[in-house]
């Protein structure tokens, strides 16, 4: 526990969105609510800026250390956000907080590090299952402005949460119809892949695609798409939300099946958390239980939504603080 | 060292396939090869009775350790042999061998398990890629009588070998003919599936779906149909490997995003050795690289076929031996 009187050095930590980044002080593995900030990313020519404004704007503590999660791919410990092009490494990170142990990881393996430490109010069951073992494996499907996973495995205490490019990989195309929204992908794409159509640019597709099969070729953004779903004002935004969620629904069947996730599935990201409300009605849960004869196997499997905003700064913070200890435990 | 004089306990440990089971003495991680025996699952009502055989035609050695590694289900420490109804449970292994530490485990885990303990050249590649890191992701992909992979991380010195169902995810359809074959699978099956296709009995089914195309509507055994490709005596051969080949690359381009295994994708079974000398005619790895605008990341891969026989029961001592260190360091 830390005194009031003599503060332990605190973590930086911060989640760096595609359009918003989010910084916080942490104690341990603790975030401090009451020091959460947001700052819009196209007010900054860098991340070095927003740790500046942030850290000034906290009278600049002592940190001990900092991590910083990203929307994109991280390799060899250096990120990169590739819509706005900033390539963040660990040298700027030591430089602007002056932390000592630094750590950059992906947004989804991020939410993977915050499995077990969010909040049951800010976890949505959609599907149930059975009582997990605690060291069972689990997975985060994010949807959002992209796809991608975070599977979550335990080992000898230690919690590993592997990379992946899972959006990449072939749509799984099962009749005609969808065949041709492929096909329609690949006039653009060359190759039709699951992030084509999971993700926010994806509904915009799976809805140009719809429209010009009514023979209208309209184009929506996906919150107007949503909206006009909402209000029934538009027989096509229907449709396309609903092969939206019957992709959804099988290919996190699919993603259960290559994972075993016996702990559960989660779903992360804005888009996951906008369909949610309507998976009942569209057969969000059929399609993820219409594997034929492995039908079965599929309920070893709950379904739950993360709610908590905040997921991906608790697992930054969670992975740091192991971090720190597995490093202060080593001779 | 052990000494021939004074030699110390040793661990037992079995591969139990479809067909055969294969037994022999380990010492720690080390197969001693001079004692490898092989059993018709046919012959035996249990698996009990093979290892009493085994034991008995080595004069009953003291075992310190048991483990085998089956080609089916493990849940919970329980292993199924599918095709067989054999249950294999610690106690029985306990029981039969007199060895205190047991484990079972799936083959393809076992596969993982043996990875960087395989002999270079029983290690063919097929296609090169970029030196990795020691501690990188790999992955099995095993295709034989049935379709399943293993994911291999290490963490913090241990080996983590997560269980998969792979083989019954969607089979990823990407033209007409395809949907075609998919349709075909579903007359029976109700639902296309990776192993469906990629599998022994898949290679028939593919032959079938073609050979009906052609309007002849014959059948073949898996090992009619690579005699017939090898002297070229049947076209309806020739197309049924290519589409397999082309799958099968697909496949694993897919699984390759899903997992990121910049350690290597190893291909083991007796389809995959059986397929790898058709890659190149049949452009496996074009397929494995056909991911649009995502095929240079691709080239993070290297793919190397698997050609030892024994690497299942190197891969079960390897485990085994990880496991009695565990234990022995626990307080």
């Amino acid at each position: 526990m830390s005194s009031s009187h003599a503060p332990a050095p605190l973590s930086l930590v911060a989640d760096i969105g595609g359009t918003n980044t989010r910084v916080a002080l942490a104690d341990g593995a603790l975030i401090l609510d009451d020091t959460i900030a947001r700052f819009r990313n196209e007010e900054h020519a860098e991340l070095e800026d927003i740790l500046h404004a942030y850290l000034k704007s906290r009278s600049n503590p002592k940190c001990k250390a900092a991590s910083v999660a990203i929307a994109g791919p991280v390799r060899d410990g250096r990120g990169t956000l590739t819509n706005r092009n900033w390539s963040i490494g660990p040298e700027m990170l030591q430089r602007a907080t002056g932390a000592e142990t630094v750590a950059i990881l992906n947004d989804l393996q991020a939410q993977g590090h915050a499995l077990g430490r969010i909040d049951d109010k800010n976890l949505r069951c959609v599907i149930p299952g059975p009582e997990a073992l605690p060291d069972a494996a689990r997975i985060v499907i994010g949807v959002g402005t992209g796809f991608n996973i975070a599977p979550v495995h335990l080992v000898g205490g230690q919690r590993l949460v592997p990379a992946a490019e899972a959006g990449h990989v072939s749509l799984p195309v099962r009749n005609e119809a969808e065949l041709g929204l492929a096909g329609f992908i690949e006039e653009d794409h060359g190759f039709a892949t699951v992030e084509d159509v999971l993700s926010g640019r994806g509904l915009e597709r799976v809805y140009a695609w719809q429209s010009r099969l009514s023979g209208a070729a309209q184009k929506k953004d996906a919150a107007r798409i949503m909206a006009a779903l909402e209000d029934a004002s538009d027989a096509v935004a229907t449709d396309a939300v609903a092969t939206f969620i019957r992709f959804f629904g099988r290919v996190a069947g699919d993603l259960a099946l290559d994972h075993l996730p016996l702990g559960g599935v989660f779903l992360s990201g804005g888009v996951s958390r906008a369909m949610t409300p309507y998976f009942d009605r569209f057969g969000f849960s059929d399609a993820f239980f219409n594997k034929g004869r492995f039908s079965d196997l599929m309920r070893s499997f709950s379904v739950h939504v993360i709610e908590d905003d905040f997921a991906a700064l608790t697992g930054t913070a969670a992975n740091l603080a192991a971090l720190i200890e597995t490093q202060s435990a080593a001779p």
